[in-house]
Parts: C-alpha cells; structure tokens; sequence
C-alpha cells in the first residue's frame, strides 16, 4: 500500500508537516511536551522549540501549559491545537481520495523487488 | 499562499517526494544528470546515485543515459520517467484542490506576523 504524507508551507517561512501533527497528537495523549518528544526520539529541548515555534505560528496559542509550567505542569492541546490537527488529517485524507487512481498508476509501476543497490556511479 | 507539498512512500522502503522528482524535471530540461544535480546544489554522485536509485524503484528505468556514457553522454526521461513525473504532478494538483477548504482554515489561523523566536525552552 502507498502513504501519502503531506507539508503545508505557508507566507513567512512558515510549515506544518507530519512531525509537528504528530507531535501535537503525543501532547494531546499523554498530556506533557517531554513524554510526547520523548516518544518520538527527541529531546526536551527541541519539542519544546517546536511546539514554541507553533505556538508563535498561529494567532493563539495550540499548546497551553498548565499551572506548574516546564517539565512539571504538563501541557494540553487548544482548542486550535485540536482544530490543527483536524484540518491537516483532513486534508491528507482528502489527498489520498482526490489522487488514489494516480498513486495506483505509479504503485503499478514499482519493480516487483528491488534489485541491490549500486554502491558507486560509472567512472568519469 | 499556501503550498502543498507530497511525499509517497510505498512498500519495500521506497519513495518519492518533491527532489526526485524535481531532479527528473531538471534532467528532462538539462539532457545532463550532472547539470540537473548542480542546479539543485548536489554533487553529481549524490545526482546519480538518487537516479539509481529511481531506476531500481520502477519495472523499467526513468532515466536512460544517452550513448558517450556518464558525465560526457548526457541522460534523458524515457517515457515512464515523463509519466512519474506526471502522476506526481498530478496528484499534487489534486491534493491542493481537494484539500482547499481545510488549507485555507490553517492559513486564516496563522498569526499576521511571526514574532521574534524564542531561543531556548524555560528552565527545569
């Protein structure tokens, strides 16, 4: 089976792609930055630049920390946050759908089993 | 505006996203693997070696190279190489207009101007 996955850059240098949705599902399931990183191999640090970069990328806030802050307090999702996610769930399933018969074409002509790889180019 | 960008991944570890196939466009436009790397900053190993890898990808080759052989002979698409492109394309194509209605709730969320970044995560 063939997966879309989708990046949505917007003005200003600004884009969403598949590891900050998913890292906004991780803080809405387990309710603190570290843990959400943590499961996707990252650390502290660069979730929480993450999710401050969203944070600053949208008009409120789509990750809230609650009272006890830093590592402490944990953090739930937005009413944003959640909406985020929605749209860009949404959109990926709308991809999928709308480019099904052009994926299978391309999924038609994907070589039974790849051959093993070339390790160098031809000499010059 | 927004911009969708796709990345299919399919079975066997194997995938397609916007540099294959902008470097098959650059071959294309080129006639050169080397010239259509260099136009995307790659080194002509690193162009060949994605080629390669493309050709191994797909029943047929995509790319075939011209007689005269590796820098000097020149490449071109063969026809299932024109119709990745193609496929691609169009699915892209489709994703943004299926997707609109959800792509235009995220950018009327965005905020006016990003602020300033924040450098570093609170203290623990």
């Amino acid at each position: 089976m063939a997966r879309l996955t989708l990046r949505i850059d917007f003005d200003g240098d600004r884009a969403i792609g598949p590891g900050k949705i998913r890292l906004l599902e991780l803080i809405e399931a387990k309710g603190s930055i570290s843990a959400a990183g943590r499961e996707m191999g990252m650390s502290y640090r660069r979730a929480w630049l993450l999710v401050d970069s969203l944070n600053r990328c949208f008009r409120e806030p789509v990750v809230a920390a609650q009272t006890g802050g830093a590592h402490g307090g944990g953090a739930v999702l937005t009413g944003l946050g959640r909406a985020v996610i929605r749209h860009y769930r949404a959109i990926e399933e709308r991809a999928a759908a709308a480019g099904a018969d052009h994926v299978g074409a391309l999924a038609a002509a994907l070589a039974e089993a790849e051959p093993p790889e070339s390790k160098e180019p031809p000499l010059d």
